[in-house]
């Protein structure tokens, strides 16, 4: 009998999720609003609507199959307790609301939606995790024990491999180097601190740095036409390839910042390869070269030659619910 | 019946071993010179001499026990194929020698003694990495499934858990956090780059130290009347309990450079602990409290006040030894 599980993938704006056998091949999908539950107590309202929606997909498919489980990809998630805590986007306080005790915020997502289906097993991970499980299981990361996710959205996501287990660390938490610091003292980051390299390494990253080279560069550019309110990442890559210098220049310094911090976690993990995913990673070789040269420059004689800088393998519509469904195949053949 | 394992040592002056049980008890230890042994064709009598003496040891137990195997740690090691690899002060070519092809210095040293003991069991990894078994097996990590291990002596060496396994990485080289870069453009360091964390925080890290500070205060200091030549980093130890300000000084901005480096790496594994080990860490809390004050300060959000700074629980004299029987423990009881 067909084996197949559900992978969820919440966003701030709307939850897409999807049937999906081992092989990665999608046989239905759906959506739903995340946005219309926006408060903390929207949160029960959320999860019963999710899980109808769910069911409802399933009792579309007329062939025999067995669901093996429902992994779910979700911000500020925690695999080890199967909770989402604290989300900067989701299911937040009401303006003023008296009782703001933040483990109110703790979210029991996964057993709340299990029960919704008679206790089917359920985990949750946060999405660049889930997209890393999604490289191992159905991308170019297959049979490979040691190896880098880097997922480049709004934000900078990671999830590491080592002798083929995802390293979810002590709290759950681990893969956040994102938040490893490029320059001390730099740029504001949304963690609170200075420097981290997703103020420079991620599509608002390279838009502050395009802003930061159209003051510092005194070249023409088509970029200089645009207001920050306006713009978006794909502009520069568009710029860039016709050869606008700052543009260019944009990726240039992305790539030396990307490189050289990857040249210093290689030393910690020693991966065959390094996986790049995301709207920014789709600008190809102007952001690998760069990426590949300061990788290189900047590493230990040990790694030199040896670590593959690779797209991934998973891009696509559907990324995020492939990688939010492997989950399951990944807890089912351990 | 008792199970005993061999540790092996090896240093570039001695190769120390020991017997011992899986409670980290030593039975019987016994030394042979390493530095009698320094060019590549020595190889084969240290090989020789090393297992005929350990052979001798074996011999002079009176008690009934079985021997479980042989772990070696030595610099350069190799864990997945068992090699030492172009180790800097070990078996090298002598001075003018024309086939020099450094795949000659690529030693199956666990293959060569395993065939000394009809076949046993025989591992070698690097002396860090035996030294974080150790602590996992015998010492302070006992029970933990994500830890991290520094090591400071000449060097800076390190050590990675995560899933209650060592990262070794697809090479078996994983783990040089002590060449991660923590000032770029910073200073010479012995692997050929600069700013390595090594060069700052390490007993000749503190030493340099030691001497940019003689230069760049105006304060008087003991530390003002040794040579560089003469110099130890216990001086600065002993200094700084008397209050000496460069002394001081040393080991604020030793803490500082090891607190943020391992603030970023926090990110990458979350870990329960790390555990400072060797020669300068013995200085206490003169090291551990500006280590803890800057890990705090320049740690993400979601990290702060969970990651616990602790001393080693297997220093001393046989640390050594013991962290490299507990190669075979962990195999073991796999």
């Amino acid at each position: 009998m067909k084996k197949l599980a559900i992978g969820v993938d919440i966003g701030g704006i709307n939850t897409a999720f999807g049937l999906v056998d081992e092989n990665g091949d999608l046989y239905a999908e759906s959506v739903i609003s995340t946005k219309k539950y926006p408060h903390v107590d929207d949160y029960p309202a959320y999860v019963h609507d999710l899980c109808q929606a769910m069911h409802a997909m399933v009792d579309s498919i007329t062939f025999e199959y067995e669901l093996m489980g429902i992994g779910i990809g979700a911000p500020n998630a925690n695999f080890h307790k199967g909770t989402v805590e604290s989300p900067a986007n989701l299911w937040r306080f009401r303006i003023g609301e008296v009782n703001n005790d933040e483990m109110r915020r703790h979210f029991p997502l996964a057993e709340d939606v299990s029960r919704y289906f008679g206790g089917l097993r359920t985990l949750v991970t946060n999405d660049a995790n889930a997209a890393t499980i999604g490289e191992m299981i159905y991308g170019n990361a297959k049979g490979m024990k040691d190896f880098i996710m880097i997922t480049l959205g709004t934000g900078l996501g990671s999830g590491f491999v080592s002798n083929g287990e995802m390293i979810y660390g002590h709290d759950g938490f681990a893969g956040e180097f994102g938040h490893v610091i490029a320059i001390p003292g730099g740029r504001d980051c949304g963690c609170g601190r200075k420097g981290c390299l997703e103020a420079y390494v991620s599509a608002t990253g390279i838009k502050r740095t395009a802003f930061e080279l159209m003051a510092t560069m005194t070249e023409p550019s088509k970029l200089r036409d645009i207001a920050y309110g306006d713009f978006d990442a794909s502009m520069i890559s568009a710029a860039a390839q016709e050869g606008d210098p700052i543009a260019l220049e944009c990726f240039r310094f992305t790539g030396e910042l990307l490189g050289r911090a990857l040249a210093n976690v290689v030393t910690i993990t020693s991966p065959e390869a390094i996986f790049l995913f995301g709207g920014l990673s789709k600008a190809g070789r102007l952001l690998f070269e760069p990426t590949q040269h300061y990788l290189e420059e900047n590493m230990l004689f040990v790694f030199k030659d040896k670590v593959k800088l690779l797209p991934s393998g998973i891009q696509g519509k559907n990324a995020a619910i492939l990688g939010a469904s492997a989950l399951i195949w990944q807890e089912v053949t351990k």
